[in-house]
């Protein structure tokens, strides 16, 4: 049998060694229009920043470990359209493949917001290598002027880690929020101002609740104020990549639509990573997931169901997420209370500000924890502020969220406790059985 | 109503503290024998050590606190007796106090194994204030003395961590273990090497698979060889108190009997922390468990069900543990490999050796993990050495232990990754995965 995989980013790179991995025999190919492939974007803001020597460094998948997987890679080549009756996918060069299994693996794009101006303007965005390396050139420039000035349009994770990269390049930079506060989608207000806080500096400024009008020549317009630049970076999200999929009759909606087994309209068409939508766990609504590890996860299982019978499933994401901003890092997964509220689901929360060491332990890190449980007491979100214990501590509760845990069981749940590593008691028991209490108030 | 509770520590504590939280009208009352009491004893090896400033700085629990909870102290007194058909117990004083509900939290002593010497030697164990402080008294002493020489029987990790404790104080410490290896309760024979060669030093040597058969004078003599000491620490475990229990006419095994509500033989006297036995999940056997974690969550339990009519339950334990050895987060859940095959218990293991980070991150640390599973795919066990990221991963795989999840359910955990905090794909997940491909292979 033959899989076809188009886009070689980590969903489609990830399918294609799973698909190859389940079935020996089958013949698997990955055709992308870009040269170069097979790297973390993820990665791309700490190179820029300098905390990652070089773009070297951040290939992932290098093109001889896909090959030597037994995997055939068509690089620039772009696919112009797919015939599903005669099982086909059409290449730029006319050449046909046919396919047994079709996986869409196509990613996203930078969203370019209808800003006035914005057409003319010479901004970056952060997608691809190639953008790293105009930027990385600006950047380069930009050190011979005095008192060089950048905007940052939006301030979600990309924004502010791209804001981080730039300040550590002596840049003066100031970051534009629509959103009444930072991270809007990761973090609730209360933590947001936290972090705000802790990362701002005279060289890194972020207003919030500013909306950009226009863009003039060297100058941000927003509803309150002028920003001039040297160097406009547009953070403003990403859109999945669907127009192939529309164009062959599948269905789309804010991204392909897929069921659990990553299977499209088409049964044997599959699709994964930023170009899906998927099922956010909590709230049973489907929406894109544009993270590496949804990459990777649903790469995997559209990998595997491409050449089994039987059949893997992904019940859907929680959009479980962590960046590092300033030595700090920022996790959270689930629902925060602004989207809980916004789809009417009654919570009660409980915030923490503690230590990650019993107060005798001489090193000790802060950390800034919440929990959001709803009133049949099941975990439904967290965000925590820290350090190294960060991830781990919300991959937890992205378990416990996902089994449907209640806070019932995270207030007895086991925890190692060593004078040096850990307080006697997890901040995560505390946290829940707090929100029990205000629960039971709540309830009288 | 009245509790009475005897034994002011940990257990004690938290036992007395969520029995007066639940029922403010409950007139709560702690007897304990000692006069210094609300310390942290796992913390004594790090005062010791010098990674922890005074003994002042170890009390968790000061008597204000306690007192300003309404609990009220009777220090200095010991319990000679229970009268369970007048529901009294009877102090050394010939003071009797009624009680309605009765919590023993009475402890555990330090085991001194019958070796040939033993009574007649100057010893130092670990398990008060005063031990500890004699300790130190011992330690200044010896500051004097050229070369001076420990010896501590015993790698568990008191054992380790008095035997580091002493090394950083400049003596040369030979730490004997009769088990083939360190740490045999916490590790397989595996990973107690790897911590074995991580932590011996000059200073700190240790000897395992070796008898002590007699101590003569200032020599430990073993059955091959002799080793001179200044200092001699026995660290081979502890032992619960249960006399009091057993005089009482309650049951007692290898601790007090309780069931899963912390309740003994007779329904108005419950029992946690060291005393007890309690349930092991995973081997459905029941076995002290001498935990600080242990003492907190059966004292919780304990002390709820002091003064409820609806009773909350703990169903048992994993004994998740952690020590901090030369910077070193050794950690562990569950069952060992060891524990597993003496239980004939089924199972395959995965052992991964990784970084906490992408290999493009500049800050990285070493993980070596490893996890065991069921033939039901179940996990049992888990064993992790590496940084603070430690914990909270043993955190997550006791609570899938507790929540019986299946290995497939780990493959496809959600984790938050970001370049400089997280490897893309958790090192959790990647052993699940090919834990249950060695099963696959296993079942052909």
């Amino acid at each position: 049998m033959r899989v076809v995989v188009i886009g070689a980013g980590g969903a489609g790179i990830t399918a294609a060694i799973e698909a190859k991995r389940n079935n020996g025999d089958a013949e698997v190919i990955i055709v992308d229009k870009r040269k170069r492939i097979g790297f973390a974007p993820c990665a791309l803001p700490y190179v820029l920043a300098g905390d990652i020597k070089s773009f070297d460094d951040i290939i992932e998948f290098p093109k001889n470990f896909i090959e030597e997987q037994g995997i055939k890679l068509l690089l620039e080549k772009t696919v112009i359209g797919i015939n599903r009756s005669d099982k086909k996918v059409i290449l730029d060069d006319n050449q046909e493949l046919n396919y047994d299994s079709l996986i869409l693996a196509v990613g996203s794009h930078s969203f370019i917001p209808p800003i006035k101006g914005v057409e003319g303007a010479e901004l970056f965005t952060l997608k691809t290598i190639e953008d790293a390396e105009k930027l990385k050139a600006r950047i380069d420039e930009l050190k011979t002027k005095e008192n060089p000035k950048a905007v940052v349009i939006g301030a979600g994770f990309i924004g502010l880690e791209m804001a981080f990269a730039l300040a550590k390049n002596n840049i003066n930079v100031s970051v534009i929020e629509v959103a009444p506060y930072i991270l809007p989608v990761m973090l609730d207000e209360d933590f947001a101002k936290i972090v705000k806080e802790k990362i701002e500096s005279d060289k890194l400024r972020i207003f919030c609740s500013e909306k950009v009008n226009s863009i003039e020549k060297n100058l941000v317009i927003t509803d309150k104020s002028k920003y001039e630049f040297d160097l406009l970076v547009l953070a403003t999200g990403v859109r999945a990549n669907s127009d192939i999929a529309k164009n062959a009759g599948l269905e789309v909606n804010k991204g392909i639509v897929v069921n659990e087994f990553m299977q499209t309209s088409d049964k044997n068409i599959y699709a994964c990573g930023d170009c899906i939508e998927i099922n956010n766990i909590v709230l049973n609504k489907k929406n894109p997931s544009q993270l590496a590890t949804t990459a990777l996860r649903t790469g995997k299982i559209a990998g595997y169901n491409a050449v089994s019978n039987e059949k893997k499933s992904l019940k859907g994401v929680l959009n479980t997420a962590v960046t590092k901003i300033m030595g700090l890092t920022i996790a959270s997964t689930g629902l925060t209370e602004f989207s809980a509220t916004k789809n009417n689901i009654e919570f009660v929360k409980a915030t923490i500000s503690s230590k990650t060491r019993e107060d005798y332990a001489t090193k000790k890190n802060e950390l800034i924890a919440k929990l959001i449980i709803n009133k049949e007491k099941r975990i439904i979100g967290s965000q925590i502020i820290g350090d190294d214990e960060v991830v781990p501590m919300i991959d937890l509760l992205a378990l416990a969220i996902k089994s449907g845990l209640s806070a019932d069981e995270l207030v007895m749940m086991e925890h190692a406790y060593s004078p040096l590593t850990s307080p006697v008691r997890s901040q995560i028991s505390i946290l829940a059985e707090l929100c029990l209490k205000k629960l039971g108030v709540k309830k009288k």
